[in-house]
């Protein structure tokens, strides 16, 4: 225990065993329970070290649960990196002499002990001033307290006018530059992993390469899409303002055992096999599909992708057809069953038998070895991003050393965990270092549990993990998204790109793909086992990619859609309409070297930009409801009357309204989904 | 992370960093979140290391909330000392064996393979069983997996009697004393600061020794009590029970700004001034006031009182009288002010002239050798308990290194802490080892707020402070306590000695002293400033003495009584009616060397011991309700027909009733205001 005490410091994990999780210009909230004995008067700050060891930002505490003596106050690192915050708790001798000195002065009693107490302490910040010229001390300064030393000498004078003198504004800023303390304590350093943006906010679009350009001959035999077909439809995917391309597995697809269409088990001639039966003939994990094309051709690809803006994805499905050549090589790498057999994947009774998983047990060390020089294959090819299929059948020690290993050797490189499981493991993996995780966004349907997922993503596990929000994938297909029709493809897409910072839409969502495999929640026809053309000008007539188009603007305009942790739910009047504000800081907003912004709702307001989304989450009625704006991002508070408070600009359709603190709306499928409104506060 | 993740390990004090608080003989739950990749089974189990490094205690742990991988298993120290626990995680390859084999005979499938799989594990137990010979291993296992071995090799049999073969009692039982376990993973070890049972476990009396015998003369002087006298009370004290009788101060009161009657500023000639005004021309803390006696009465008086069965425990207030020697000995341990005089107590405007604080900043090792060596002194003459005045107004670092000393110094040596404070403070000063607290009893009045205050004390802040209850102080007596009458003062004292495994009696609540200053939440005519000799035979016919008798024998009857942690409430249709079941697990009722007795509600339930307490809480008017009993500690289901589950017998007035999970109670002020009820399962 420090001298002031300080206790249960977040955010931590495992009270700083390991990092917490952070990313550049997203502020993160420190807390600490701090009190002291007696009634002296103490505070405390929050303090965030660089990963050179600088204290580049000091926040003063705030009481945010009086009677728990719970403090925050909130830190922005600036660049990816390994960074360490603490808090610091002080006496603090000055406030504890005004609170005194008010109540003698009340009392009319002391008066004398109030003012030779007061130069005691002027006396002691003039020495310090004389050192704190580096922390912008002035002569301002100097004069200051020395013009206060002269009044509160001088008897003669009302003890109010004395008082008034050794708290005047100058005084106050004096302190500033020359505080004065006592019984200093710091804490423990906690760690932050500070990561590049994109691990934290970014659009990705999905796609299996082989479908785009893929077309049936004549004779209707099925001719693959390449990689080099695949790219000319970057454009189009660019142009919709997405960050991230992401790729189904390319490499070499097994043909024993392979799955057909729908996967059945047996495959008809042509059928191309599902992308995630990894290893032929033609290599394994480092190799491309010959039907893709080559290395050169990904090259271009990534190229591509790059001179539009976007990066490039990989999935890593860390798994094995039987034609795998590590089954050859190493077979020391697999299950040996009783019978002496290599084990294919199996759930008894259910066996899979075009995979064999690797045994991550039979040789740790070589296997590491041999999965770090294939990331490094891809990464050497402009691979930026992988996503990691279904990390929690892997050991946890295994993705704790090789995120360790990445970050230090490979810090832009980025992780997303395909881990759709309990709690513990998906916040596991994320406390491990796996930069995203996808999270239960598609299943949460309803206006409350999206509300409390939200609240919970934000302000709970935010330290753990970052979600990425994906309405389907080519695994996804809910009963919400089979029912809806075309607005519920809007409606989630909305709900998807404002929710969170980061965003997921799979190649097809488009054309309101919405059939599935009956008795699954999966697409029929499912494109993991056949290829799949599409008509992207018929995409056109649905507005979806209109609408994708703006909500991607839209994310890249406001800082305060890229931020996790900013989020206000607005209540409404109905059980069908949701709304919530996300917020960004100044210090978010202000940039890497930008000038710290004012606040929307001026100085001393958390929101320094803001976006006000309100959804209807029936695909098949309209709904009308009056919002229940919460106004603490803004700082103002209800006018009289009902006057305007902000100005909203929808967005997506342009159009302003005036809104006070109980606004209604009313929304269509057949017309509107959604709200996305942008934010002016109308002052005084 | 270890190979089989486990994370989130309670109970932890800044994970791990400090020591959770034990008690010899009470049981304390061991929780962690476990998980791992993949579906192969897994378990895990908590295990207890005593002082020498032992593993004394190994409990499988049990899954308590599903989804969330959250699993708990209970562990007993059995004697004082700085124990460590650990969990310990461990794939499981039989119980997988036994689940995918009951798959694959269900589905007629891969029969062969099955009994190879056992085949390996069950030549690996013979080859563990072997070794296993100190965990018990008999020849009857080796028998019985051989005898298994041949008959799962029998193809003609079918594979349901083969599997029942390999899954037989003689071969589990075998498999405990030659485990077969794969990936073994130990969390680090957390420790536990284990007490003895009286630092959670007493019935205390409280008194003034200088009130205890003391009288006016004939011309109206008062004639102090002396320590001699106040022994002479310890026979009717321990008469009823009481295993600690608590002392305010006994050193040297000052005479400077004496304290009158009534907290008045002026002292009359002959009153006795406040025995927390410390020191005087005969000396300070470690002295005796001379009108108590000497130190050869004091030791008399601990070896009476020890012939009772009772310890003494010693006020220990850190404050100073202007006369205390360490003012001209030590100037430099209290404040100077800026006018050049010694502070006094403040809080402006307040003064409290009669009080000098010591600062423990000016000279921390010189005051903290000091206060070590006046300890010392009083554990010399047989003090075995301090009863620490206002510890919260000193610094918290001090009490941590007091405490961490004597922890190892003076094992036996108790403190409790009087920090009637926030939180932060009153969790901090356990955390740092204050073995007891005051606490909030006192002003929990209400059904709802005392039951939910039962609840946190015994499941949420268990690990970090053991709360002392005490109905009334010489500083507290509450509005309830002044308007409820003798009932107020029956319904308390039941509550706080079944609520808590510590409670303590103030002198004259056997008289139902309930008079207040007026305006003051205390006494009116304070025993802190004067002489209080009272009629102890009139407080006969309260019938108060005899309900704290039977309270103290009932106490010492149950082991329930005299733990923390085992408390269920049991709803009541009425909001004046509580009911709460308190009960102690087999371990904790064993003792010290006994054999493990047989639960209540037999084999594997909770309980080993309980009781059941239902209080009226109006004191002025009868009440009556149903209960909605809490089956869960004696592990019974409710009956057919409202039959009886329990013969419950109330240990105050001997009746017996029998019970289903529904009684009806009716309790009156003037009759009985609770049932204190011992328990028979009835079994069919």
């Amino acid at each position: 225990m420090g001298r002031i005490p300080i206790r249960d410091i977040e955010p931590s994990v495992e009270n700083g065993s390991w990092a917490a999780k952070g990313t550049e210009l997203e502020a993160f909230p420190v807390r600490a329970t701090v009190f002291r004995e007696g009634h002296d008067l103490f505070a405390a700050e929050a303090v965030l070290v660089d990963p050179h060891g600088n204290e580049v930002q000091t926040e003063p505490m705030v009481l945010i649960r009086p009677g728990l003596g719970r403090y925050e106050a909130w830190l922005t690192p600036t660049y990816p990196g390994a960074w360490t915050y603490f808090v610091r708790s002080y006496s603090d001798p000055i406030a504890t002499w005004e609170h005194n000195a008010q109540a003698r002065i009340g009392a009319d009693t002391d008066i004398e002990l109030v003012f030779l107490e007061a130069e005691a302490w002027m006396n002691r910040a003039l020495t310090t001033l004389e050192a704190a010229v580096q922390s912008g001390a002035t002569d301002a300064d100097m004069t200051a307290l020395k013009d206060a030393l002269d009044v509160i000498h001088m008897e003669r004078l009302s003890p109010t006018v004395r008082f008034e003198a050794a708290t005047a504004a100058g005084v106050r800023t004096a302190l500033v530059h020359a505080p004065v303390r006592d019984m200093v304590t710091e804490s423990s350093r906690f760690p932050v992993n500070v990561d590049r943006s994109l691990a934290l906010a970014g659009s990705w679009y999905e796609i299996f390469p082989r479908s785009h350009g893929s077309y049936q001959d004549q004779d209707g035999t099925w001719v693959s899409g390449t990689l080099a077909t695949a790219a000319q439809d970057l454009g189009r995917i660019a142009g919709m303002g997405f960050d991230v391309v992401y790729l189904t597995p390319v490499s070499p697809i097994g043909t024993t055992n392979r799955k057909g269409r729908n996967n059945t088990l047996e495959a008809a001639p042509g059928d191309p096999g599902s992308p995630y039966a990894i290893g032929s003939a033609d290599g394994g994990h480092d190799a491309i599909h010959p039907e893709l094309g080559t290395f050169e051709d990904f090259d271009q690809f990534v190229a591509s992708a790059k001179s539009y803006g976007m990066e490039v994805a990989l999935d890593f499905a860390l798994q094995c057809s039987p034609d795998h050549p590590w089954l050859t090589e190493h077979p020391e790498w697999f299950t040996t069953r009783a019978d002496g057999t290599i084990a294919f994947a199996e759930n008894p009774p259910k066996k899979y038998q075009d995979i064999y998983p690797l045994n991550f047990d039979n040789d740790p060390e070589g296997i590491y070895q041999e999965i770090v020089r294939v990331l490094e294959v891809w990464i050497s090819h402009g691979v930026t991003i992988f996503r990691v299929d279904n990390p929690h059948t892997k050991p946890v020690q295994f993705w704790q050393r090789l995120m360790a290993q990445f970050r230090i050797e490979h810090p832009d490189i980025l992780f997303l965990a395909e881990a759709f499981t309990a709690p513990p493991m998906m916040q596991g993996l994320g406390a491990v270092g796996f930069h995203q995780s996808y999270c239960y966004f598609a299943w949460r349907t309803e206006k409350e549990e999206i509300e409390e997922y939200l609240q919970e993503l934000a302000t709970e596990s935010d330290h753990l993990l970052r979600p990425a929000f994906w309405p389907t994938t080519h695994d996804i297909l809910t009963p919400f998204m089979q029912d809806g029709g075309k607005a519920a493809f809007e409606l989630r897409a909305v709900l998807a790109a404002t929710g969170a910072p980061t965003y997921g839409i799979y190649s097809g969502y488009e054309l309101v793909e919405n059939v599935a495999r009956p008795g699954f929640e999966e697409q029929i026809d499912n494109e993991k086992y056949e290829f799949k053309p599409r008509n992207w000008q018929a995409g056109e007539h649905t507005g979806i990619p209109q609408l994708l188009t703006q909500l991607n603007r839209i994310r890249h305009a406001h800082p305060s859609l890229q931020r996790l942790r900013g989020i206000r739910i607005n209540p409404t009047s109905s059980d069908q309409i949701i709304s919530y504000t996300r917020f960004a800081r100044p210090e978010e907003v202000a940039g890497k070297a930008g000038a710290i912004p004012e606040p929307l709702g001026g100085a001393g307001s958390p929101a320094a930009d803001a976006v006000i989304t309100v959804i209807n989450l029936d695909p098949h009625n309209g709904h009308d409801a009056v919002l229940d704006l919460d106004l603490s991002p803004f700082g103002v508070t209800p006018g009289w009357a009902g006057e305007p408070l902000f100005e909203v600009t929808d967005e997506l359709t342009g159009q302003t309204f005036l809104w006070n603190e109980h606004p209604y709306v009313s929304l269509n499928p057949g017309s509107n989904v959604a709200h996305v409104l942008s934010v002016r506060v109308i002052s005084d």
